[in-house]
C-alpha cells in the first residue's frame, strides 16, 4: 500500500491571484521521487473554519498532509494555530525556535518585532523543522493513527530547503515502494501525433506508464515504473523507453534533466564549434538560453540584439538592399544575419531570429506568427527555416527560441 | 451575496509537479475583478471517480465551478465526459465544433486524427466555447439550481482568451457587486519596510482593503474596494491611493499593467534618449524585457551579450588591463562596458551588468550574488551601483534585470 499525500496550500492571496502555486509543484515532484502517491492538491484562504475543515477532508484520504503557507507573524497567519486545534494540541513555547528569530534580528536597533513572537509557538510534542532562511520555523505533527501534518513556510526559498533537508528524511520512513520516472523529451512532433506512433505502447502499459504531455514546443514523455527498489524500476523502464526511441529517433533530444539549450552547447563544444546568435523578435532570449547552460562561455562568443533595421545594417552587414526588396521579416535577412553575426563575432556558426511577434505589425502576406531562423556554418553556408507560430507575443518569443534551438540540433549534428 | 467559485484542475501531471496551476492564479484574478469570491482551488488527477466527487465537493459551496484541463483527444482527457455524467446528460456530437476541428488539421497530409473526433461530443444542452486557439472547445453547463460549470482547455495560451471571450460575459450576469483594485507598483523597498512605513493605513482599511505583497525584486500594494458600482469602489479606493503615494513617492514605479521595462523605455522615449544594453551575467535577458516593450525599436539601438572577456575587449572596448587588475565582475569592468555599449551602438545611454550569478565561481571578496551595473549617458559620464543578490541562478538573474531598470529608471529620471 502507498503511502498518500494531500498538498494543502493556505493563503488568501492564492484565491485572488497574487502568487501563484509553485510550491504545490515542488513537492509534488520531490513526492513522485519518493513513491508518495499525491491524492489531491487544495488551495484555502485564511480563514480558520475553511482551514480546520480541509484539515478533516484531507485526512480522509491521504496518510500524510503538507500544508504551506500560514506560519508568518500576522493575525491572518493561521495555519499552527488551527492544525494545533485540529489535533488537540496546547500550542508552547519553544525556545530553540525563538533564540533562532531573536538571532534573525540580531544587529537590527528596532530588535525583535513582538508579533514575530508567536512563531515560536508549537503544538505540543511536534517535531520542529529549523529555518535557515526565514523566522518561521516548520513543524511535523504525528498522530497515534500515523498519519502525518507537516507545516512548512509559504516562501519557497524557506520551503525548499526545509522540504530537501527535514520533511524528505522523514517522509523516507513512510514509503514502502519507489517511483522511478524517466522523461524523454522530444521537439518537433506534435502530442497528438506523438500519442498517435506511440498509441500501442501507452495502452499496453501499466507498469510502467507512459505519459505525454506538451510543453510550449516540445512533448515530453515520462516512463514511470514502481517497484521494491530503485534498480528493478528502472529495469522495468528500460525496454519501453527502448521501444520509444525506436520509434521517435532523433525527434528525442535528451532525457530528465537535459535542456535542448545544454544539448546544443555540448554537441558545439564536442565538435569544437563556436556559436553567435543575433536576434531580432527573440530580443536576447536565445542568448540568455544559451548563456544559461554551464561552460556554455567556451562556445558562446557573442550575441548581438539587433532589433532595428539599423543595428541589423550597421553590426550584422545586413545590405540595405535586402531590407528593402525583401523586408526584415525575410528569408534573404534572417540569411544575411545569421552570417553577419558569426563573421562579427568570429565565431564559427552563426543564427539568427527575425519575425512578427504581435500583437501588431502582421499583414496578410506576413502575419502574426512568421519567424524566419538563419542558420550559417562556416564553409558550408546559410539554411533557413520559416515558422508559423501560434499565441500570444511571449509565447511566440519563447517558441521561436525553443525551435531556433531544435533546428542548430538537427541542422549541425543530425542531417549531416 | 457573492457568487461563490471553486477553480477545479483535472491533470495527473499536475499532481506529479510536471507543470504548474499557473491557470488558477489567472482565473482567480478575472474573478476576483468581477466580485466573485473564490472558495477553493483543487487539484485531481485523471481518475473518474475522483473527479467526479470533485465535482459533488465543489458544488457544495461554490456556485460556479470552473475546471479546467481535461478536454484533449486521449482518453486520458475525462472532465467533460465526468461532467455529463455527473450532470445526468448524454453528450451530443456538436457539427460546429467538429468543422473547427477540421479546420485546424486543413492543409496537413495526415487530416484530422481518429481522436480528435471525441472533441466534438458536448453535454446536451450546455453552451459552446468555441477554441481560436487548439481543437477543445470548452462549455458551459447550468444546473436548474443555478449553478454552473465551465469546462475550459488546460493550456494557458487556449484557456486565457477563452475565458475573456466566453467566461466572463457569462460570469457578469451572476455577480451583483463588483471589486476594482489598483496596484501600486514599488521596487526599492523591502516588503516588511514597506508594511512597516504603511502599517497603519493597511490597519485602518476594511473596505479598501490595502494587501502588500513581494513579487521577485517588487513589492506591490494592491489596494481592493467592493461596491454595487465600479465609479463608487474607485472612489473609495483614490484617497488611500493617495495617501500611499504620499508615504512611498518615487518608490513606486507605476500601476495596474505598468511594468518597469515599459516605464523605463517611456521615460526614454520622452526625453530623446537611446539605448544600448551589454549583458554579461543577464546573458541578453535585460534586452529581452526591453525590446518586448511595444514601441521598444524608437528608442532600443542594440543590444550585446558578452560573455566572454574576449567579446568585452573587441566588441566593446573593454580595455586587457581592467579586467586583469580588476576582474570581469567589477565596478571598472561595468563601467568601460556601459560606455563601450553605448559608444559602439551609437546610444545616448549604456547600461551594463556583469555578475556571478552562481552555483559555481563564487570567492570570498567575490561571492555568488555579487553583481555590478554600470550607467553611462552621454556627456555626463558614469555610475555604477553594486548589487548583492540572493536566490538561485535563474533568480539572481531575474532580480539583476529588475534592479538594472530601477536604476536606470532613478539615475535618468528622478535623481536628475
Amino acid at each position: 500500500m502507498n503511502t498518500t499525500a494531500e498538498i494543502l496550500a493556505v493563503g488568501t492571496e492564492l484565491l485572488l491571484g497574487d502568487i501563484v502555486n509553485t510550491n504545490a509543484q515542488f513537492i509534488s515532484r520531490e513526492l513522485a521521487k519518493l513513491g508518495i502517491n499525491v491524492y489531491r492538491h487544495t488551495v484555502v484562504g485564511d480563514n480558520p473554519a475553511r482551514l480546520k475543515a480541509a484539515y478533516a477532508r484531507a485526512f480522509e484520504k491521504a496518510d500524510v498532509v503538507i500544508a504551506t503557507g500560514g506560519l508568518g507573524p500576522t493575525g491572518d497567519d493561521i495555519t499552527k494555530e488551527i492544525a494545533a486545534e485540529y489535533f488537540g494540541l496546547p500550542l508552547v513555547f519553544h525556545e530553540e525556535s525563538w533564540n533562532a528569530i531573536q538571532a534573525r534580528f540580531a544587529g537590527m536597533r528596532a530588535g525583535v518585532p513582538s508579533a514575530n513572537r508567536k512563531q515560536a509557538l508549537i503544538p505540543e510534542g511536534c517535531t520542529v523543522f529549523p529555518n535557515a532562511n526565514g523566522t518561521a520555523p516548520g513543524a511535523c505533527i504525528e498522530s497515534g493513527d500515523g498519519k502525518a501534518l507537516l507545516l512548512l513556510p509559504g516562501p519557497p526559498n524557506e520551503m525548499e530547503p526545509m522540504f530537501l533537508e527535514y520533511a524528505v528524511p522523514f517522509l523516507c520512513t513512510k514509503s514502502s515502494s519507489v517511483f522511478v520516472s524517466r522523461t524523454l523529451k522530444t521537439c518537433g512532433v506534435g502530442e497528438s501525433r506523438a500519442e498517435e506512433i506511440l498509441k500501442d505502447i501507452i495502452a499496453a502499459q501499466s507498469n510502467p506508464t507512459v505519459a505525454p504531455y506538451a510543453k510550449m514546443s516540445e512533448v515530453w514523455l515520462r516512463v514511470t515504473a514502481s517497484a521494491p527498489d530503485g534498480q528493478t524500476a528502472r529495469a522495468l523502464i528500460a525496454p519501453v523507453a527502448a521501444a520509444i526511441y525506436d520509434r521517435l529517433g532523433e525527434n528525442i533530444y535528451g532525457e530528465d534533466d537535459d535542456s535542448l539549450e545544454g544539448i546544443v552547447i555540448k554537441r558545439l563544444r564536442e565538435n569544437n564549434l563556436t556559436l553567435a546568435p543575433a536576434e531580432s523578435c527573440t530580443g536576447g532570449l536565445l542568448s540568455a538560453a544559451l548563456v544559461n547552460v554551464p561552460g556554455a562561455s567556451e562556445v558562446f562568443k557573442e550575441g548581438l540584439v539587433t532589433y532595428s533595421n539599423e543595428a541589423k545594417i550597421k553590426s550584422l552587414g545586413v545590405r540595405e538592399a535586402t531590407l528593402s526588396a525583401h523586408g526584415a521579416v525575410s528569408e534573404q535577412t534572417a540569411a544575411e544575419m545569421a552570417e553577419g553575426a558569426a563573421r562579427s563575432a568570429g565565431a564559427s556558426v552563426g543564427v539568427s531570429t527575425t519575425g512578427i511577434a504581435g500583437p501588431g505589425g502582421g499583414t496578410p502576406e506576413k502575419p502574426v506568427g512568421l519567424v524566419y531562423v538563419g542558420l550559417y556554418v562556416k564553409d558550408r553556408g546559410v539554411t533557413v527555416k520559416e515558422l508559423r507560430l501560434t499565441g500570444d507575443r511571449q509565447r511566440i518569443r519563447h517558441r521561436a527560441v525553443i525551435s531556433a534551438l531544435d533546428f542548430l540540433r538537427r541542422e549541425l549534428f543530425i542531417l549531416n
